[in-house]
């Protein structure tokens, strides 16, 4: 058998067995093996390509538990969008993330996602204590859309489709500026300050 | 309701009704859904965006119902895959299902797909009466690949994973030429002498 079959179906068996009293296995064996090679269409040359897959997959198979109930809400589930989901959205996310210590569960999704998360978000995010090396693009799927209460468009909203279910928030924020950091730390802040509001409104 | 969510409720009456003896409702449901946000991240300025969603569907419920035997697979599946969906493969699409008249069924899709079809790929088919008026660029999907019995990578070879079943064919062009005409004639007359070669491979 191939790696790549090998791989799923390793993990096709961990889903079943983690989302048995949730979700139908025919369903759960297609979120495994779309969710992998919508990943690798952009994620190809990544080392952690299984793990990230993985983790999307369960992310992925939680919304979907979510929506229908099965799995519940207990914090307000927030989605952070833009285009390449590789800077503003994944700044967004982890600041959220950082901020609420839990209150708020977090997180982020692009139209047209990256190979990479954006190294010079990465670098002003570690100046403020906060990482993103866990982070990685993934694109925009229908189940984290209707597991969201919250969905800030912060980049590209026209890519959003707006369903039933969720508020839509939108942030006009500069496009994604590149590797000026100075550049890229006035968009941390300019975040920063939003998220913090968002958290203070959605907890208070 | 919102437009968007009564546009899925018709489309998940329709493909119910449609793979009804073919595959379970909870995934014909989560088909629906998926593929529209999925083409809604690229396509979403297209004013034809419900008909393409209704379409990709259908290919792509198909595709899973071949994989899982209930439907036939009457004549060899070829899938034709690029970068963008946009110009190669799309005219390798094109030019087989021209050639072909039937003798063969044609799929194509891109790892990062474009918001629509080269307008220079579709001048230069034009020339030798072939259109690409209803085609538009599609992400790969586990279906289709699944699906496939032979899987041209015209493009971007990387990004599409190696799975158990097609014979895989890699096709050496070179990259998008843009523009210039007479660099898109020269690409189209590659592919077609390529496409007529598969052709006669497979049906003799």
């Amino acid at each position: 058998m191939s790696t790549v079959e090998s791989l799923l179906r390793e993990l096709r068996s961990e889903m079943n067995e983690r989302f048995a009293n949730h979700i139908a296995p025919d369903t759960i064996n297609r979120y495994v093996n779309e969710t992998y090679v919508t990943l690798h269409r952009t994620a190809h040359a990544d080392q952690q390509l299984p793990d990230k897959v993985r983790r999307f997959t369960i992310d992925r198979l939680t919304a979907l538990a979510q929506t229908t109930g099965t799995i519940g809400k207990p914090v307000p589930e927030v989605l952070f969008l833009c285009i390449h989901n590789a800077g503003r959205s994944q700044m967004a996310a982890a600041l959220m993330a950082h901020h609420s210590r839990g209150r708020v569960h977090v997180r982020s999704a692009g139209s047209r996602p990256d190979p990479a998360v954006s190294a010079s978000a990465a670098a002003v995010l570690a100046e403020v204590g906060v990482t993103l090396s866990d982070a990685f693009p993934k694109p925009l799927t229908d189940d984290v859309l209707r597991a969201a209460d919250v969905v800030v468009l912060a980049g590209g909203a026209d890519a959003c489709p707006r369903v039933s279910g969720p508020r839509y928030e939108v942030w006009e924020l500069p496009h994604p500026p590149g590797s000026d950091l100075d550049a890229v730390r006035a968009v941390r802040d300019d975040i920063d300050a939003r998220v913090r509001a968002l958290l203070t409104e959605l907890t208070t």
